[in-house]
């Protein structure tokens, strides 16, 4: 199929790779110009803007958030001068209200356009092992089902609005930081009484949360290591700002995620933005008064 | 083993009679007779009073929370007149000070005291498959090993400290709780945007949650299943206490804790104390306008 | 002076009745009719359109909030066609980040905007008692100095950036909800003890909550008087998220204001939108299951 | 009148030396001599043991908590050995709880409660210009009520039921620390801004917060005057955590009151327990990473 990939960040670039792999013919478009080298060496073209990455039977973009996507896809002026027929493959985390300003925007230009965050650290995009939650028009879903099984293990199907699989994404995002600091301020208990932190993660993650989540950030807490961030504390506070404010006009209010942002809001004031997300359970700990 | 057993209550009785089943000489005491009755038909001997349940080798005791205890225990006079020499198994999930009063009233008599609160529900202890984590003297956990192999799993030894054991168990029991809450804000947010409740569930438990603590939580919020507790609300406000109460000498702030706590009291306020915990994840729904 | 006045509201009424009280020349626009043709009985022209009140010395607006403001001012193409020299009097609470983006646009036309909020309730705005907050270009605001003296009782000067009044009135007015929940707080404590409601609100307006926030929400919390808004749990819950939004650029974490936001949110959900203020006080009182 | 006097902290110093001066005869005790000596000085008597100040027509006490209030009045056998007709008037902060059960020992032994907290600082205390909030039987009261006139500017009558003055100091504690986090979260907010804290300061206490509660602390939060406590952190989070536990039994939920308590553990936890409780609303500035 012919693709126009868009963001080779650090999930793109393994997820593009495995695209060009499967036998795609893949053109790039990245805003820094040596992940594009990358994969050109891979076999990809080089798109010269974003609106030639455009011309494509699907595009793919995978940025880091809501303004840059703004900034790339249609103050560009690429989705605008797309042509009808055009299937967007959203992958990025971005908030339901610009999601909504995207569906708009593409009918407007008779493309389609299906949302599917991925699920997954850097690893197992290389791996082609993500969970991918999607949502959007079923015939288009269909289409780009054989990409979404290059780039992931399973795709979950949300329903036929991509608002569906965006929430589906900023919840489980939401989930997975209160998991964090759950874990965080129970480690921070049971070591004020003597427990040793190793003990304490091989117990839970062997009996009640005997669960990725807790398998990946346990052992991190517990050996306080917040560096070499896949997911720093400044995604997980934009993240959870995206639950807070999709949360706003349903009213759905979230009490547990109001303590994570302003627990995140302080870690990213105090210079620890770029730290692991491991680094909010590590600060359950440490407000304690314990090292 | 002569093992005196205090305390038939839905979790008590499987164990107990586990212990029968194994051949050991059990002689049993609850407040109420139905529970004693039924053990006494399957091998047990009935003690008149808990001070009679304490002439053993072993005696095991699983009652409702410290009040109870103290009255059974204390207040009866049944331990300062145990003979020197017996271990107390203690199972039931109880305040870190009251584990370490207890601990001193123990050592004045004589007796040693071992804390082995379990993780499961009924089915589990029917089944003999519950995690018990343990915390006392080594050779005395050494001498009750074989009746903790019978009621468990598996052990996990968390040192020497009676307290050891008792603030796993309550920081656990707080993060599945913080689990319950985390799901229940989710599926508020996901289900207002019209993702159904069992497409989240299903996607949570085989992926980032895929864990006990989930999968037994998740489809009742989703089917707003909360009767027939096995936990009550009621119940986990007592075990939030306990974790910030065990965090205040140690000045271990647990703010997802003091959500819980506030959401907790308010169901329990309002009359739901009766039901089951899931009715926490419910609440985080429903107070959102949705049903 | 030449005063155009948009925003006939149930503050802007009054306001505009005092400048036309004091000899100036107003003319008026307003969504709805009715509130016009009062002020024009008052002496008043009434404007076409909101470009018709631009041409003046000073515009004065008084509307809803952030979105209203940005129709009636921008979209209709009144601010952009406005003439050099105007002076704009923002008299509304809007958001930092909406002052920032009108200030840019005034200098794009050579006008200057003045923020001004206002402090008081509809009986203060018609007798011109308000307490007004004011951050601007310091030649400006001595121009407009006149007015604001018919307008409020005193003037409280924040310097030049209109940024720093619309800071001010957001921090207090997250002040004010947070005191009408601290005293709802406290009485749901005190009745539960059996303490009478008005001895309660009796003993701290007189002695260290001696102030108008308590003095006025007091007394209605005591009485469950939540209807006849002023200022309604719909508006408390908007300004607490304008606190919490102009938090974020600047990392200012505001955990009371957090607790706020959830609980004004469920309110909202619930159906009390419309409710006083003082509803928030009285949650309070009932989630506790008393009456 | 003969008046038997326990603890001469700061407080209790200024008003044992009113009722001397108004023509009482007053025997004191308090655990250190210093203070002990300077009554004396001042024309007291002093009490060998607590017991021997219990021998009086009313016996006022002004302990630091429920632990000494329990130590020097019960543990001691003070009260156990009261004469009948005793009038305790505990003027100490101390629990529901607490009050309760004193409340229980005294009809044992025919002496009768007042709890009559008070409220006020050192130079209050000294001046006779505290309030006196008082529960208890009507007729002891009024007995006391010349001492009371002595001792404060006036006195609030909440009831026949000691408790009912108990929590009300409880309450109001809540309410003031909850205004000092409220004011220090503002000013994070208005000095992020640009806006002067002494300004923002200014203008609350002359407005909306025109009251003791803010004109005391607001100066002291824009100074970062942190030192030279009369109310410190510790004590703070004693209150409050009073608050939270007489909220308890009736199931009435705090949430802005847990936020407090969990502010206040970091702050004792970070060795800040002896600062002035004028630090919390610091710490509110400082975590946004301001100084």
């Amino acid at each position: 199929m012919r693709i126009g990939f868009i963001g080779l960040g650090s999930m793109g670039k393994g997820m593009a790779a495995n695209l060009l792999r499967a036998g795609h013919e893949v053109r790039v478009w990245n805003r820094s110009l040596p992940a594009v080298e990358q994969l050109v060496r891979q076999g990809a073209t080089a798109a010269g803007d974003p609106g030639e990455a455009f011309d494509a039977e699907v595009l793919i973009s995978m940025l880091a958030d809501d303004a840059v996507t703004r900034a790339v896809l249609i103050d560009s002026g690429a989705l605008a001068s797309s042509k009808p027929g055009l299937i967007h493959l959203s992958m990025a985390t971005l908030s339901v209200e610009f999601i909504e300003e995207l569906a708009v925007l593409h009918e407007s230009v008779g493309a389609q356009l299906i949302a599917a965050p991925v699920f997954g650290r850097n690893d197992l995009a290389e791996a082609g092992k993500l969970n991918i939650a999607v949502g959007g028009p079923a015939t288009a879903i269909a289409r780009v089902q054989p990409l979404l099984d290059v780039m992931g293990q399973k795709t979950w199907p949300m329903g036929e609005d991509p608002v569906n699989a965006a929430i589906l994404k900023i919840a489980t995002n939401m989930m997975l930081i209160s998991a964090i600091e759950a874990t965080g301020e129970a480690m921070a208990l049971t070591q004020s009484y003597g427990v040793g932190n190793s003990d304490f993660v091989e117990f839970i993650t062997n009996t009640l949360f005997a669960a990725p989540a807790y398998k990946v950030y346990g052992p991190k807490i517990a050996a306080r290591e917040t560096e070499g961030a896949g997911f720093t504390l400044r995604l997980g506070l934009k993240d959870v700002g995206l639950a807070l404010k999709a949360g706003e006009p349903n009213h759905v209010s979230l009490p547990v995620a109001s303590v994570l942002r302003d627990n995140l809001l302080d870690a990213v004031a105090l210079g620890e933005g770029e730290s692991d997300l491991a680094a909010l359970g590590v600060r359950a700990i440490r407000r304690s008064g314990q090292e």
